[in-house]
């Protein structure tokens, strides 16, 4: 009889194949009486010195695969083979109570991963994976055992574990395991984002009924839903043979959009741009050939830290962001805090309705010395790409003239001192308020483009809290009043030149798309993965014809009226 | 030498004369032993009798000159006189101590106002007035002394008083005295509320400093500023003549408007309406000729209890407020709870910005049994005048139709139960999400009117908590942006039929009347005293003229350069 579990969708992919049971070493290590102690002590510096060559290698071999991110992990590794912490307390203890080397490790080591586990910070309870992989991966050369090699796979496998460490994804032999599940973790382990970066098929956090699974039972892993199907039946083999077949060639077909442009099957261009947090989501935005960053939300910067990111630090990174971008557009929106948004190390007054309060532009207008800071690390940075900057909040104008008058400010500052300053910087601003939206014919003048943070303006709109379980049914981007807003948006600056993106949610959405680019959206933003499913729908979408059914959902009496148009609309054109 | 003090405006006027300082009998009266205990009783219970008689008089008195609100505390001080607290305590003490009378009542007072007085209560401090004033006249009665009667006055004077009690200004001398003065007080207090109803200018809360004001000094008080000033020289003597000609005139002028229709220069008709909160604020309606009821505000109704008010209660309320409004529109706003107003017997959600919560028609639809209490009695009360039922913070389409639905099937039952209802009942909805002002062309289809709800509206338009300080300077009622918005609410109800009224503030606002005439709004609704201004405004403004003017100011860039623009075409008119 086939059964079914589910777990948490890590990395996208169907496989089907036999499960291979990876079982873990969780032999401990018995606490033995040995007589040389100078002898154990060398024994276990050896094992070290032996488990970082083998490190090492592996390292090299990930920053080949995955590039230097991903090798990054192993280097920690390394790093934490040389932690006196650990090794010297280790060698101590063989020294003073003349314990064994397995012993004396695994017992250091073990009371550091205890205190990590019982952190309150999630990135450091990760860090106890990466002290039991090290240790363990010690232990083994100790008692003469080979670390996990899956050298006995001869044909394609789904690899079932407890857990996975950093160093056993790594080595998966990608020429036999077509996925992997494990019974811990979460879609943050290093685990699943490895296995992101694999390209490989993988549910995390499937439970102990996960640990019944055997080596040989026949499993469909169906890592786009969280399903794990186990001995399947003739009809969910050739259903799921079916679903497989479409997924890869779904996968090959968005892949091949990678380097192509964004253009609608009636030749009309536009820019399909990635939204980022910092550094870390760059990679991944290159990877889908996004056209340029269309947000990157530089709040991150100021946060997780105890005081304010310095004009140097945000140098370095707006730099470092324009440079990978190698000459294609980066927008970077001033700091966006206030609202729900806080800082650990900066006071904010308590507000009844702190989403209709002092944040972003108001905040900053109000604590101009954060402001300047950060506008002469984006000043700066400016030389290095083309940068854009973006002013988020603005309801009324003389907002938006205060903002460019502290932008000039910094700027004639920096050019008499000599700092080389981008002569095309363009300057612009997110439309999030109602009161924006309706005024765009106003601000248009003043500004380079307009960005339609759709999140925001949907809520003040609605007068609904997008956070507020109790009026959620009000969050409507198809509406036809949303749509309404982003046409006024539109009209406004196509009449004095200048160009509209959205940086919302809604940019993404593939029955949005549609609507926004027949309303003459130029620019969507989003994140990185739905790039290229919408670059492949705007292929197959006509502008003209799409202009054309704008207007008529523009007219429609609901969302859901809205939504049934357009997917109808895609469902006949198919 | 003239010197200046200031004090609470509490009632508006210009009045010139001599001061007269009424001196307050606050001598304390003695422990004295009496040998013969039953006849202090009975002196005492005498007393009270003869002070009951004097008490009867000036609520007679008061019921002819200030009609029957204004004589309701008489009736208070009655039976205050009758509160066994008081005078059985009072009776006890010279039984059992042989005390006299004087000290016997006045000592038990004394206790009773320090306990009222020590309360968190503004109501119930102001009782402690009451209090005093019924122990003072009965003390006055033993002690064989008048009280007040102003009789000495044969000349115009100004009162001056630490305090006035409620019978002494009930009783105030309206042929020779021309205001007041205290040194107390505040613009709630009894003395005020009295001198608003008497037109009677009125200056309280001065201080000490008007302690050293003397019966003879000359003075010029201006309660429409607060200012009191002492010893005038001959130029304040004379501008202050003139300003004092000109008030009278402009309040002859405005009292000439409460029996005119509210009609402009080239005879456009339109309906000037005043806001209430309940019954209490019907009788100002009235006197000021206002053309309806734009907004009656339910919630008061629901507050300051300790239960829900049930259909019955609600039903006579409804029936009392449309028969006073003798056929003229009354628009009863259903419940609008939530946000910044809550009931302390209903438990609401706490959420994180309550003005983009579950508030109003949300809250109703999803309290059903609520709103079909209100709505019965509402159907039940549409028999007995001119009903308009309205739905607050309706954001789509189905929200209206939802309460419609539950509206109509209340509507059956009733009929079903043999109730009348009248058949010309309108159904309307205020105006004050960005989604309903941009969807009102969906809206109007379904509604009767709507009336536009400015305070809301502006504060979600420019995404700023109108009670939030830091963020106020956004809340900008003749922003272009709020313009437009009034703009296209009006011609998409015009285009169905459907007339438009207006009940934030702004509609009492004499620099937004003109724009709003302009962009075509059929009805204003304000506070009262708002009323008669209006219809004077508006008997100088051509609706053909501002038309033109508010098409003007629509493409104007902030609220100053419109605030600029009305006042000089106001003063060039004029």
């Amino acid at each position: 009889m086939s059964h079914l579990l589910t777990g948490v969708p890590a990395s996208p992919g169907i496989a089907i194949a036999k499960a291979y049971r990876l079982e873990m070493e969780e032999s401990i290590p018995q606490r033995k009486e040995i007589e040389d102690k100078a002898a154990e002590m060398r024994r276990l510096k050896e094992a070290i010195e032996s488990a970082k060559v083998d490190i090492d290698r592996i390292r090299e071999q990930t920053l080949e695969r995955l590039g230097p991110k991903k090798a990054e992990i192993f280097e920690a590794h390394l790093f934490l083979l040389d932690d006196p912490e650990l090794t010297d307390a280790a060698l101590a203890r063989i020294e003073r109570e003349g314990v064994c080397a397995e012993f004396a490790l695994y017992d250091v080591a073990a009371a550091i991963m205890d205190a990590l586990r019982s952190m309150d910070n999630e990135m450091l309870r990760e860090r106890a994976a990466d002290v039991e992989d090290i240790t363990r991966r010690v232990i083994n050369k100790l008692e003469g055992r080979a670390h996990h090699t899956f050298s006995e796979l001869s044909d394609e496998a789904i690899l079932f574990a407890k857990d996975l460490t950093p160093s056993d994804t790594a080595q998966l032999n990608m020429d036999y395991i077509r996925g992997f599940v494990t019974e811990m973790g979460s879609r943050t382990s290093h685990s699943a984002i490895m296995a992101r970066s694999l390209e490989l098929a993988a549910v995390v956090g499937a439970g102990t009924d996960a640990s019944h699974i055997r080596t040989g039972d026949t499993v469909i892993l169906d890592a786009t839903s969280g399903k794990i199907i186990v001995n399947p039946s003739r009809n969910q083999m050739e259903d799921y043979s079916e679903r497989k077949r479409k997924y890869e060639d779904d996968v090959l077909r968005m892949k091949s959009y990678v380097d192509r442009p964004s253009v609608t099957a009636d030749e009309v261009h536009v820019e399909l741009a990635g939204n980022i947090g910092g550094i870390d989501d760059l990679e991944k935005v290159l990877a889908n050939g996004a056209d340029g960053i269309g947000l990157f939300r530089t709040e991150f910067l100021y946060m997780g830290r105890s005081t304010f990111p310095s004009e140097e630090e945000q140098y370095s990174v707006y730099k470092h962001v324009l440079q990978k971008m190698n000459g294609k557009r980066v927008v970077i929106r001033t700091l966006d805090i206030g609202g729900d948004k806080e800082l650990s190390y900066m006071q904010l007054p308590q507000e009844m309705n702190p989403f209709l309060g002092l944040r972003a532009i108001r905040l900053c207008l109000d604590r101009e010395d954060l402001f300047r800071t950060q506008l002469r690390a984006l000043l700066r940075a400016s030389a290095h790409g083309k940068l854009a900057i973006m002013f988020p909040m603005i309801s009324i104008l003389s907002e938006l003239r205060e903002a460019k008058r502290i932008l000039n400010e910094e700027r004639i500052r920096l050019e008499q001192e000599g700092v080389m300053i981008a002569s095309e910087l363009e300057v612009g601003i997110m439309i999030e308020t109602p009161a924006a939206a309706l005024a765009a014919d106003l601000l248009a003048e003043e500004v380079d483009f307009f960005s339609i943070g759709t999140n925001d303006l949907i809520q003040y709109t609605m007068a609904a809290d997008r956070m507020n379980e109790s009026v959620s049914y009000l969050y409507q981007p198809h509406h036809p009043v949303i749509l309404r807003m982003v046409q006024l948006v539109i009209q406004a600056a196509d009449h004095r030149g200048k160009w509209v993106g959205m940086c919302g949610e809604m940019a993404g959405d593939a029955s949005a798309i549609p609507l926004l680019l027949g309303l003459g959206l130029h620019e969507f933003s989003m994140s990185a993965s739905s790039v290229l499913p919408a670059r492949e729908l705007l292929s197959r979408l006509s502008k003209q014809e799409w202009s054309r059914l704008a207007v008529e959902a523009l007219s429609m009496s609901s969302q859901q009226e809205v939504l049934d148009f357009v997917n109808n609309q895609l469902r006949s054109e198919a």
